[in-house]
């Protein structure tokens, strides 16, 4: 098995280059995204839940995410947690996810926590300006979040512009490959893709 | 052919880069280096040829690597100059480059003129903190160019410095890849390999 982190700030375009990755080795690879691994705060009441700082990788249950990623490589399947965002807690649905030769997990952090990204084969960061990368994240929060302009530049100053600086950009330090422009990035994809396809064919 | 453009500043480990990859397919890669292609200045006199800033994008005669990139493609062997570090200027002697299908072009400003960054079917910076760099460079220049500590460290303020941030990290932008650590980076490595491979073995 071939673990593929990709890191990135938010807007950065690493959901899409995760995605437009897998598409290059159809049903060999799977995409694991951190956010299903947002901690349930299931203590918390609601009120509490919506005060936390999700850009914080405290918010993170990184040591499930590990646990998941050592059990696909014994060759098991595992039951994804599928986080609920408008009750701002872990749902009570799973998805299961068997083991394939490729597991791309992708998120803003999966590249800030050391036990983490040591499982990982390949350990890519998405780069963009944070200039184009907060216009994507106002854009698609405003049309398909249904936010308003003011929550959003509340929010980015108040929690994503800082955890970025602090967690998201140091770890960028710890890539083997930095991606500038991510999914776009059409000769980045190709070049990457073609270590899975050498993979998978020695792999037989 | 596949040509692939190879940038990054003094010290960041483009050349070892660039040494290892042509070594992870044997007989089939050639490198030429922009260093070869330093303009000759033969209409100026030694004092003044030795006072020209190197480190600057003049310095170099793109246009003829640009013809000999051209020349190459199009099936013909070239001849590289020879460049002579000791009298400042191009030697009578060339170095025949013949067509072979992987062309690795390295140097500081390959990304940074845009008729020949177009030329590169992949465009990799190879990047490192300012401080290991300029460590690099002053221990290779005292050790193996015989250069005094004072005389380094007077040349890197004076040009090497604000060339690399007036021309060499701009040209940044225009990489599909950014490989952190260089040659010493054995992920980055055999993933471009794996890109070159496959090229070659689609060629047939």
């Amino acid at each position: 098995m071939m673990i593929v982190g990709v890191a990135g700030g938010t807007g950065s375009g690493k959901t899409t280059f995760a995605k437009a990755l897998s598409k290059l080795v159809p049903t060999q690879a799977v995409i694991i995204t951190q956010d299903s691994y947002y901690a349930s705060f299931s203590e918390l009441s609601f009120e509490e839940r919506v005060k936390i700082n999700y850009d914080h990788p405290d918010s993170f249950e990184d040591s499930l995410l590990i646990e998941h990623l050592k059990t696909l490589r014994r060759g098991e399947s595992i039951e994804v947690p599928v986080y609920d965002f408008a009750a701002y807690t872990r749902s009570q649905d799973v998805i299961k996810v068997e083991p394939v030769p490729i597991v791309i997990v992708e998120g803003i952090l999966v590249l800030a926590n050391p036990e983490l990204r040591r499982l990982f084969d390949l350990k890519i960061f998405v780069d963009n300006d944070p200039d184009v990368r907060v216009l994507r994240r106002l854009i698609r929060d405003v049309k398909e979040r249904g936010r308003t302009l003011d929550s959003v530049q509340t929010q980015y100053l108040k929690t994503v512009k800082p955890m970025h600086e602090a967690y998201v950009e140091p770890s960028k330090k710890y890539a083997d490959l930095i991606v500038p422009e991510g999914g776009f990035n059409t000769v980045a994809l190709t070049t990457v893709a073609a270590l899975l396809k050498e993979y998978l064919r020695q792999r037989g």
